[in-house]
């Protein structure tokens, strides 16, 4: 069975396809690929398990493959440059597809690649983890970090389609697993209450993998996020609404190192923050804010701020964030559980106790 | 005396504002920033002679500076990096603008940084060199050079405006100025006879740098320019026709590394390269072909293969080119002075002949 959802972008949509065993399909990539050249970019950890299979449903094509490093901390710009060298060294023209096939850091670089190789070439996204596939799969954001800042460089750019295999989440060591549940969980955050009550009390068979529950969940994802993402597509007002915890998080990833905390990790400690801010404003009950700690526990994802970072650390981090404007920090609160605001007119004294009850070892 | 163009590229057109002493005109520049802070993007060749003036007509900003060592050798990923370290290092947020002050390969870079900072901040464009002024200032193409092919990584992202001060032009040294005439005279070769004609009778004002005769020249190219780029924003089509010359000057450059030939004195090569094989396919007369030949030595312009360059280096090195469709070499070539065609139905063996005949030391 396989879930299609579509993006509108006008003449930039694209389709994502949801099921198992997605990857072997022919059809699916042939549909997408214009030209006779694929070039695959991947990493040492997903070239043994799915390489071999994607080749073989591009048997028609000629296939030329970069393997790079796996981990955040090779999103760079010095990294990407493989992808280029590859992509001279075999001659590949603009008329070349760029098939990622990986987790969001992959997304993230082959994406951005595709987006500068010849000043644009055309991808197709296949995230291999539960994170890319709620996350990356939409919404056209291609980047690499920067030693200062995450994300810093980068390019709005659409794929194809993309590929989202659930069988490859199989392969998913559970910390990545829990990784992708805390972006599940924020879609329900942002504006699908149902969705998050759905979460609370399935939280259970998706950590089990059940097949169906994932499925379900990973199309209801990207259901919300294309809703948001159709609306804005390059982030001027609605869309930042999708980097609830990320201001936080962002901080905490870049402070402890990246890859030191996984993306999910961070933005689920950042979601956290958010909400006992929220809380502090009076806009969200203590009972709800219990909720959303409990749900990050029951996804085995963690509520305290890793490593000696210091609320001076944290507004020092915060204030390289893309979500600021003439000096000030905006974030992302909650009004309640799916009604997330974007907000600079935050207490300042407010932010400062959350800060240091979250750097306090909480 | 200030001319005007609008380049018409729906919400993302821009004027180009050509004149004397532009740099020093506060307004030119606030009319077309839209936050406080200012990022002026420059080479040590530059600065020392026009940073000042700049930061003072940006009084009202908050301006940091970003100094690139100077030459198309710097093109590079690397050196743009310095870039987005700056950016970064002075906190500089989304709402920066960018400002381009130099010559083509400035302009390219700093265009390129701004489209990716972020994923996209605004910039201007102060273009120092005739080349840059009659050719980067219109098309939005920004690029960095890959050791294994030109331009080959960059993006299509156009800037807010142009400031093309003609009085820059007077301490360009004679090759750098020369560099530039190749470029307005492409002009006249692809689709304006009558400004072929004008550049035949003009070229000794123009080498003495009258600036009536440059304001003229300069404002016919950006509009023979903008008229193209207008009907093909994306180089779909009608574009490539800018190519002229670029596809054997491309292996030029590349070929005698880059800095050794500068990127006006390969297209004018690759100009009379490209009427030599016109001629072959029987579209040229030979009087007109020797028009084009003498018109590039009245700009003090070399029409010769540099080096020790062989068939076989060009034929490698042109594989590489951006033209490339489907391994077939596509290549601009002129029916008429003013009427340039772009062909991949090409006699391979008057192609052999033409690249014989140049790297033979004609």
């Amino acid at each position: 069975m396989m879930n299609t959802l579509q993006v509108a972008l006008g003449e930039r949509s694209y389709p994502i396809y949801i099921g198992e065993d997605l990857l072997a399909e022919s059809s699916l990539f042939s549909t997408h690929i214009r030209g006779k050249e694929v070039l695959i970019v991947t990493n040492e950890t997903v070239a043994p398990l799915y390489l071999d299979v994607v080749k073989t449903a591009l048997i028609d094509y000629r296939v030329e493959v970069a393997i790079l490093p796996d981990g955040e901390q090779y999103k760079t710009l010095a990294v990407m440059q493989q992808i280029f060298d590859r992509l001279l060294e075999a001659r590949l023209s603009r008329q070349v597809t760029i098939i990622a096939l990986g987790g969001g850091v992959i997304g993230d670089m082959a994406g951005f690649a595709a987006a500068c190789y010849q000043r644009g070439v055309p991808f197709i996204q296949v995230p291999t983890t539960l994170l890319s596939q709620v996350d990356s799969s939409v919404g056209g954001k291609t980047a690499v970090n920067h030693p200062l800042g995450k994300n810093m460089i980068g390019a709005f750019y659409q794929p194809q389609c993309v590929l989202a295999d659930t069988a490859t989440l199989n392969t998913l060591d559970d910390r990545q697993f829990s990784s992708g549940l805390a972006e599940v969980i924020k879609y329900g955050l942002i504006n699908d209450s149902e969705f998050f009550n759905w979460l609370e009390q399935n939280m259970s068979l998706l950590i089990a993998r059940d097949p169906a529950a994932l499925a379900q969940a990973i199309a209801r994802s990207c259901q919300d996020k294309a809703t948001i993402v159709a609306d804005d597509e390059r982030e001027q007002g609605v869309r930042a609404l999708l980097n609830l915890g990320h201001t936080f998080g962002h901080a905490i990833e870049t402070g402890c190192g990246y890859g030191h905390c996984l993306h999910g990790e961070a933005i689920a400690i950042g979601m956290v923050m958010a909400a006992d801010l929220s809380q502090r404003m009076g806009w969200l009950s203590e009972d709800k804010v219990t909720r959303i700690r409990e749900i990050m526990l029951a996804a085995n994802l963690p509520v305290a701020v890793p490593g000696n970072l210091t609320s001076a650390d944290f507004m020092d981090l915060m204030s390289v964030d893309k979500k600021v404007q003439d000096g000030l920090i905006r974030l992302v609160l909650l009004r309640d559980i799916g009604q997330a605001v974007i907000s600079d007119d935050y207490d300042a004294p407010a932010l400062a106790e959350t800060l240091a009850k979250f750097t306090a070892g909480y």
